[in-house]
Formats: structure tokens, C-alpha cells, sequence
């Protein structure tokens, strides 16, 4: 199946083919990697990782993907003292670096950043993560994860712990979610940091069943508790994050006779103990790993259209 | 044909069959890149590009180029950090790259680096711009331009727009065209941003044909405007820069009927305006892509020497 | 032969067998890039360098070892600003990146961080020097220098020369030479800069024959002299620093008629006159390409284990 879009900058573009296509292709690129063996499908092409800031994780998961099916990377990291900073517009560096690769990846602190490059773009572009905005390469990974670790998507019943507020994972994941049949969300989060109206909106609109409440306790008995950092970057008031960063805090004693699947989008600060990393219920550093294949397929299928 | 150098530190190096030469293999390149299939013919060889100043266009188009023909690269951006920072001299460095790579291209800040560097090279070296010095692969991919623009380059009327005193794309260009036959050169500029000394000198020597004014309009009966920045670093006097920043500033109106083509080494910063992008006298970013092409011209002729 | 090994922290575990098996595989590596041609043993394999501290020297070499035998690289140079900064742990961030590559080198300014990430890598792990701690493969490399100049190891009179108590790589190389017959030990430096209880207490245990002395002139009818530079940024008294930064300078008239081979690991800055380069004494430029083999050696001896 082709791809409905060229361009990926927002989750909203995906349909529910759309996204199913991805997990299928991801799937098969699980095999290449289990297999070991060179894959060169994408020997010849070039892709340009532009990260304006800096995402360590993102981006080596990004060059992981390209070379992993052969393809090769050019890297700009920490553009600030380059073109940028001479006062260049997005839409230029967008069109010099077309001349150069065949496909971008690009990080960017701006919201709507990744719409205006994806705009003047005549190759494939996807947004590793405009600011606030979108980060649909995680929403997809996330996607996969639920996938591979729970069977279906289709029915299960996730809670999304944390800063719901600013947590742009969470906006996108549920975006996402919403493209399938009967998936039950609980959120659980301080009332400083509740799920934006965007979101409860976007909830009732598709008729969506979903609760609300500030007690971690109601996670656990989910299929997914989704996991988020509180970010200190998000607050003005120093002594507010103080009071709120460990007020979730995973303990692997809360899990004990829990089937229920943990996941974070990762880096974690605190807010979950490492003795859960042992436990069959940790499935972050699965779900990191789970964006080499799902940003392959995307690679592959956006370079095929 | 065989180049006359083993490394490029200056146009002042190339004869005219030397720029001949690398035209004419740009142009095969082309056809490489045109075809889009796999070219392998530097697999195996390594190009360091030593960033000592962060110049993203120029370092993504030399990585591009070497990836392009099946080579690989190692790259070394924003080296205050590192080893110079310990005072290691230029030479030492250089010496030591040399055990690493096959071939070098260095950008460094300080003018007469790109010749330190080369005097102690025992692989290709290419000057990737030495400050205020040369940029020499920048005047090859500017003469490129022209040649795939207009068809030829002996007789052609060639504009120079904007900051002629420190602009050193413009000084490089002016070297490079002056060993073809009558071409006429209109330098325009305020008189504050003149063409240096150096640069007129030449011209007379070389019995060349040149005008200078500060007629924007003149430009536009050219078959080339070579339009270019005012770079606000080289002013000591703010309130000059913010009185000549935007002297000339080329919209499409001005072009209604003309043939001529406007070339920028980018990046711009509102020198021209973006209604031009889509006429076809717009070379810009035809230029920019051109610096794949020439570089991988360069790097095959200096390495199969 | 199979390494002992699958991480690789501290010249300490490092067998004699280790040792010589890795100069051995190094010997045959420095015969793949003698040929030229391309070797792709490790095709399909991705090396991830993590410098957490810049050491383009130490990367370059590192990523140059993998390209030049078919693999692909990687890089995350200056953390600080990215996850780490977000206060993830170094473990969280080996954890990440063994989903993304097949083997790591590691940079880190703390001593310690090695063997930290080492513990919960399930990927081959590099040490690539912690900070004051260890940085085995420079000492590898020494090692291989030693043997490749003087023909055989064992027997061998090294003199050390300089900083001699801060001066990572000497001890490594110290401890390393332990493995081998009747080495003796020369250790000239200043009463300030004395080598440290650690290394001649590993001395007088083995039983190996070593002296002290402040004359430099001692170094100069040994096998090898291994030149070290005095790191200012050791000394909390900058006058001390200024007293004894150049207290050992060799110049070439010092080398008339002696047969010393002069090492040392760069970069230098003022230790060595420039004129020695010429003399077939020097032998710091090959010690640096020594790297590469060594590193190549490596690679692909734990990543075939």
C-alpha cells in the first residue's frame, strides 16, 4: 500500500490504512533487523537529520534507521551557529539542503516549523518534533509498541500518567489511538496538569470513552500505563515543578501481580524506580528500540512513493 | 586530463584548463546524479571535512558529494572544543588527519590556514573557505553556474552586486572569469563597499573590460547578477550597517522582460525578495545544488591523481 | 584467538595473550589498509561514538577504524547539551543506544562511567577514556608502536617523560608493559609531577627494574622515549604550571647519533621542537596512524566474539 501523504509532519494526516500500512512494513523490518543480514534497499539515497536542537535519542534512532537498510546520513546538529543565525528562513535551508539529500528529517524548537519546511519541500520530509507542536515518528513508535506487546490495538485500555498538559507524546498518542475501535483512555495527572482542551474535545467528538483522575492507582490495572516526565522547563514557578516532579513515581512492588505494559517515551528523571527495568511489564527500552523499525518502514515507504 | 595541483587552496592555482577540465567532469557528474543510480567509484575512501567554523551549507554539500560517488566521511564541526583548544597547531593537525582520511577539505576562520595546511599534506587537500582568504570551490560551482546557465562564458557581461570590499565570493569569481576571453564585468555597489584594490588591479592588468556604479538597474541588462549579502560582522559602525543593508534589494517587477540570470551564494537575508523564486531567471538554489556535482568533480580528480 | 573479554574498560584485563592476539589481528589490519583496497568485514554493522567530551583525535581514529572495514558510524559528540542534560543517567543512555547500534566507544569526563556502562551493556563496549581513569586503547596503540619500531617488546627500555603523575597514558602503558619480559622503566619529570604510588607500587610488586630521575638526558639512550605534555588545566597554581611547562623540550641536536624512538600521544604544544619531525627518531605521526589498525583490530575481534 502507498502512503496517503508525502510529507509527515502531524499524526493528523495519518489514516487509520494509513497507519496500519506503517505497522505492517515496521513489522517486516523487525525481521531485517532480527536477521542480521545487510539489507541495501535503500543504498544510494541520503538522508539529511537537521536537528536545530538537540535530540540525541531521536536522531541517532533516525541515522540508525537510513543505515540500516543501507541508505547514507548527512547531519546538521546544533544549527544555531551556522546558517541559521545568519538570519536564513526555514523555507531556504529547506530548499538548499533538497539539493543535497533525498529525504529530511528535521527537528526544530518552533511550532509549525515543520508545516512551512514540509510546504516548499519537493522531497520527503518528516518532523522529528516541532517544539510543542508534533512528533509523529514517536506517536507511531508508541503505536508499534502498543501493538507488539499487547496483540491488538483495537478495545485495550491505556492511562496516560504525568504532565498531560505539555506532554506532547500524550496529545499525539491519543490523536492516534483515536483511529481505532474502542480504545478506553484514563488520565491521570495533578489538576496543574490535566489533559488540554484539545484533547477531551478531540475525546468526545469521536465519542471516545475516557476518565479523569488525579490517582496513580488507577493505572495500573490498564493494558498500557504510559508513562511521562514532568519537564522543569514547562514551569515558571520553580517551587511548582518542585512540588509536582516526583508526585507519580513507578515502584516495582506497585506492579506485583499487574499485567499491565509500561511505557515512557524516555529520557526518565525519577519517575520510574530502576528495579521496574527487570520486570516483564518494562517495555520502554523496547519501545526506544521499536523506532528503528518504524522509522525504516517510514524511510522506505516515503522514498518508494 | 590531469589537474595541475594536488591541492585546491586558490583559484589563483587553475589555468583555464584546469577549470576546463573540472566543468566538463561536473558535467559527467551531473548525468550521475541525474540517472540516480548507485555510483561507486570512491567506495573505500575516506573525506575528513575539518569544520574549524561552522559553515553548514558548504560542509552538507562536500559530504553529499563524497556519498554520492560511494565514499564515506568523518567529520569534525566546531573544533574549539576540542584538540586546538589545547593549542595544537594547524600543522599538527593536518599531519595527524592525514593518517585517518584520504583526502581533506578544511574551513577555518583565519586567512593563509588553507595554505599552512596544505604546505605539510600528504593527501589531497581542498581549501573549503580560510576567512576573509579564498573559498575556491565556491568560485568553481559560481563559474558552473554560468556556463550551465548561458550556455558558454568567453564573451558574457557579468554583474557584481552588493558588498564588493569584503565579499569574497565576488574577488574569487572575478579571478576565475578573468582567464576566459572578454567577458565584461559591472561591479555595483555603494561607494563605502567598492571592490578592493586588488580586484580592480587585476582587471587592468588583465586588460578587462569593467565599470563600476552604484545603479542598481545597470545589473539587469547583464547576463549575469551576482548578487550578494551585506554581512553585518564586517561593520564596526552599527548605523552604517542598518543604512546599506538593504541598498539593493531585487523584486520581480524589476526583471519583467530580462533575460539575465540572478545568482547568490546564499544564504540570503532579504536581498532578494521571495516572488523572484519562481521566475526563471532564479538560479539560486540551481547554484546551490551545483556545488554537489563540482565537489564531486574535485574529489574524484584529486584522488585519482 | 577469542578475547578474554567482552568490554573492553582497562588495560587491566588485558592478558598477555589479550595483548599480543590484539597486535597480531592490528599487524593484519595495518596489511588491509597497505592494500587499499576494500574490505567490508564489518558491512552491515553500526559503531556508535559517544563522546560525552570532545576528543576529535580519539573519534576520528575511531570512526575511520570502522569505515575502513565496511562499517557504518554513529555519533553523539558534545552531550551536554541534549539527554544527559536532562539529567538522564548513563546507564538509561547505554541502555537507549544499544537499540541502535551493534558496538559502542565511549568518551566521558568522569572516571568510572566506563565500567558503569559496560555493566548493563549487552552490545561490545569501548572505553574511550573516563576522564583521570583509563583509555586502553591508546595504550594498545602504544603498545603496538613500541613493537612495530623496536621489532620485539620484551627487553625493551622505556623511558617516561613529563607529567608523569596526572598523565593517563602512561600508566595505562606502564601497566601494560607489566605483561611482558624484563621491561625496564625509566621515569623522568620533576619532583612535582613524580608518578604515582599506583604505578611504581605495580612495579615493585612485579619485581621490575625501574628508575626516577629529573634528567631528561636519561631518556635519551633508552628504546623508547615517551614524551607527555603538561596539562595546564592540573594545576590549581598557575605559576607552577608556567615554571614547569617546558621544563623537557627536545630539540633535534639532542638526538645526533642516538637511536631512541621519541612517542608520544599528542597533541603536543611545545613539547617537541618541530625540526625532530624530520628525524627518523620521531615516530609520533605513526604512533597517531597506529590508532586505526588497533582500533580496527578490535573492532571486529569483539564484535565477532
Amino acid at each position: 500500500m502507498q502512503l496517503s501523504f508525502k510529507h509527515l509532519t502531524s499524526t493528523k494526516q495519518l489514516s487509520r490504512a494509513d497507519a496500519d500500512a506503517i505497522l505492517s512494513r515496521a513489522r517486516e523490518m523487525d525481521k531485517v533487523l532480527e536477521k542480521g543480514k545487510v539489507d541495501e534497499r535503500l543504498k544510494g539515497k541520503i538522508l539529511a537529520a537537521l536537528f536545530y536542537e538537540p535530540s540525541t535519542r531521536t536522531r541517532l534512532s533516525f541515522e540508525a534507521a537510513m543505515l540500516r537498510l543501507g541508505g547514507q546520513v548527512i547531519t546538521a546538529d546544533g544549527f544555531q551557529f551556522s546558517s541559521l543565525y545568519k538570519g536564513e528562513s526555514i523555507e531556504d535551508t529547506i530548499t538548499m539542503v533538497n539539493q543535497y539529500a533525498d529525504i529530511i528529517a528535521m527537528r526544530h524548537p518552533e511550532q509549525g516549523s515543520a508545516d512551512r519546511a514540509a510546504a516548499v519541500s519537493k522531497i520527503p520530509f518528516i518532523n522529528a518534533g516541532d517544539g510543542p507542536g508534533q512528533h509523529p515518528t514517536q506517536a507511531l513508535l508508541d503505536l508499534y509498541t502498543i501493538a507488539k506487546e499487547r496483540g491488538a490495538i483495537d478495545g485495550i485500555k491505556v492511562a496516560m500518567v504525568g504532565d498531560l498538559k505539555f506532554g506532547r507524546t500524550v496529545h499525539s498518542l491519543t490523536f492516534l489511538l483515536g483511529l481505532y475501535d474502542k480504545v478506553q483512555f484514563v488520565y491521570v495527572s495533578p489538576e496543574e496538569l490535566k489533559a488540554p482542551d484539545k484533547v477531551t474535545h478531540f475525546l468526545r467528538e469521536k465519542g471516545l470513552a475516557y476518565e479523569e483522575t488525579a490517582d496513580f492507582s488507577a493505572a495500573f490495572d490498564c493494558d498500557i500505563a504510559y508513562m511521562t516526565r514532568i519537564q522543569k522547563e514547562r514551569f515558571t514557578d520553580h517551587s511548582e515543578y518542585e512540588r509536582l516532579k516526583h508526585i507519580y513515581v513507578l515502584r516495582a512492588d506497585q506492579l506485583k501481580g499487574k499485567k499491565v505494559t509500561v511505557m515512557h517515551p524516555l529520557p526518565r528523571v525519577g519517575e520510574i524506580d530502576t528495579a521496574v527495568d527487570a520486570l516483564p511489564n518494562a517495555a520502554y527500552f523496547r519501545q526506544a528500540r521499536n523506532g528503528v523499525p518504524v522509522r525504516m518502514a517510514l524511510l522506505e515507504m516515503l522514498l518508494g512513493r
